[in-house]
């Protein structure tokens, strides 16, 4: 149902991450029983793509304890979704220095998917380029995530965008990896997102981190600033704060155009039983990493410990501590 | 620390309703340790005004049900903080219909607090205006908050507007009771609102609700805009989906001015161990009664009950249902 205060418009494209981001959390040890629900939740939603996870290095990861979303061969994409008969796009993403790429990505007649997305520090742009040229020539739709642009200086950020105009790439996704974006932060970036991309037809994407209760409405304000790729999970399932949840996404971008049933179905019988073993959400301590800019990994351990979760003060001391040290 | 983004300016005060919202969980039953723990907290922060409850009347209310804190009588408040030594200003909210506010809003000179703030609905304007002129004249600052603004016709809006201007209150207040405001609807109604106020040199503040995660972000975008009153309240803590979480808030307004280490103590120590008996939270049922525009009520009785909390389809299917038949 619209209502006057949705953002509507024919070019927005939904992106569930749900396994791929949240995978972060439990190494990827997602059942089939649980990819199959959340493929078909997407699917009965209306949900346009999909990113069902990694394909990172074999070599550089353990296939004992991680989970074969973090590494995605074709058998076990087939698995999951078949050959993918439905209209839903299937995306992967590929690590800079993570991933046997020229290996591992396989011709897209080979593969179900759909789309590739490379993700790369603003040092990694050399290979990211590659790995891009690597991808479209195999036949892929290609995607260029920039991680942790909040600490990549402004010469460097524009250095990358302008290289990445010149690539095969069909859109560059804004990727707040320490949840730091503020909405001023996020109109900047998206404008600047936008300017580049609109001169050569490319898209903007936005996948905004929850640390300051900012992704959901981050990925609105990148939205109407002219941004159309915009990720979320399933109840928000994510590394830390975790991401945008898709139900509230989908219900205010072209909500006419999504079921938000089977979302909320699929979060009640498959995601929100998932808290008994691992957790996300917008926790005090990731307020502070977030507004502090920092990787969230000082979070993630201070709520793993009993002793630690929770003492918010100690932890608003150790994070000034090391802020002053730092300077 | 500021930074680049933060919401900067001499004009934005901070007003902490953690005792007054939150108490519409408990019926108010806090200790008085625990009222003393937030108004130190917030003292120590250096936030500008704390709301430590409503004077509701103790002939419709029961005085053994509620705790003190809805009453507000002038022995209580200065129990819990003398004459009220600190530069902190004291408010106190009374409901259109609700108080006895002719006898139980005492000459400013008799009572500790500083400000009253007017509660009402859009039908119980005269009852408002009437309540506005009183406390005025009982020598307060006036704050006029029209609640579920989202449920009221703009004919309607504009003439209380119109009406407030020639009333002597300061504030007029964004209340967004549903938690249904998007953020292009604050952008909206933050205009409309600065547009009446700044004609007669009057503020603008908004109380947003976390139904949709929305309520930072929506006074973050009221800020950006030019309302300068601006609600929050310890870890969120309010009815159904909570509130604007002042550790985020105070972070970003003008965030030189407050000292955050005091909110997270108090979270720590006195807001956080209350989850053990009452909860708050942008829970997903919360989600479904802001995306439509309805008292979250439904949504809070589901989630008392442990045969209904969480069952996500069965909450939106019986939404669905409801506003079927409505149309």
């Amino acid at each position: 149902m619209n209502n006057q205060w949705s953002v509507i418009g024919p070019k927005y494209r939904v992106l569930d991450c749900t396994i791929r981001d949240g995978g972060l959390i439990n190494d990827h040890q997602f059942s089939l029983e649980f990819v199959r629900a959340v493929y078909n939740a997407n699917v009965s939603a209306g949900i346009d793509y999909m990113e069902i996870g990694y394909k990172n290095s074999r070599n550089m990861f353990s296939v004992e304890t991680n989970g074969c979303w973090k590494f995605c061969q074709e058998e076990d994409l087939r698995r999951a979704v078949g050959e993918n008969p439905s209209k839903i796009k299937l995306s992967c993403m590929i690590d800079a220095a993570k991933s046997d790429w020229k290996t591992d990505v396989l011709p897209k007649q080979q593969s179900p998917l759909d789309m590739i997305r490379v993700a790369f520090y603003d040092y990694q742009i050399e290979e990211a380029l590659q790995m891009i040229d690597d991808a479209f020539n195999k036949g892929y739709e290609v995607s260029a995530n920039l991680m942790a642009v909040t600490t990549v200086e402004e010469k460097t950020l524009d250095s990358i965008l302008e290289r990445l105009c010149k690539s095969p790439v069909s859109v560059f996704v804004i990727v707040d990896s320490f949840g730091f974006i503020s909405l001023a932060q996020m109109e900047y970036l998206t404008r600047k997102y936008v300017a580049y991309a609109s001169s050569v037809q490319k898209e903007v994407g936005v996948h905004a981190h929850n640390n300051m209760q900012l992704a959901y409405a981050n990925t609105l304000t990148a939205a109407r600033l002219g941004a159309t790729r915009l990720d979320a999970t399933i109840g928000g399932l994510g590394r830390g704060a975790g991401n945008c949840p898709m139900e509230l996404l989908a219900g205010s971008i072209n909500p006419s155009n999504y079921d938000l049933r089977p979302i909320y179905h699929c979060l009640e019988n498959h995601v929100f039983p998932l808290r008994e073993k691992i957790e996300w959400g917008p926790y005090p301590e990731f307020n502070m990493t977030g507004q502090n800019n920092v990787h969230p990994r000082a979070a993630i351990a201070a709520r793993k410990n009993p002793d630690t979760r929770d003492r918010y003060t100690s932890f608003y001391d150790n994070l000034k501590g090391q802020s002053k040290a730092k300077n």
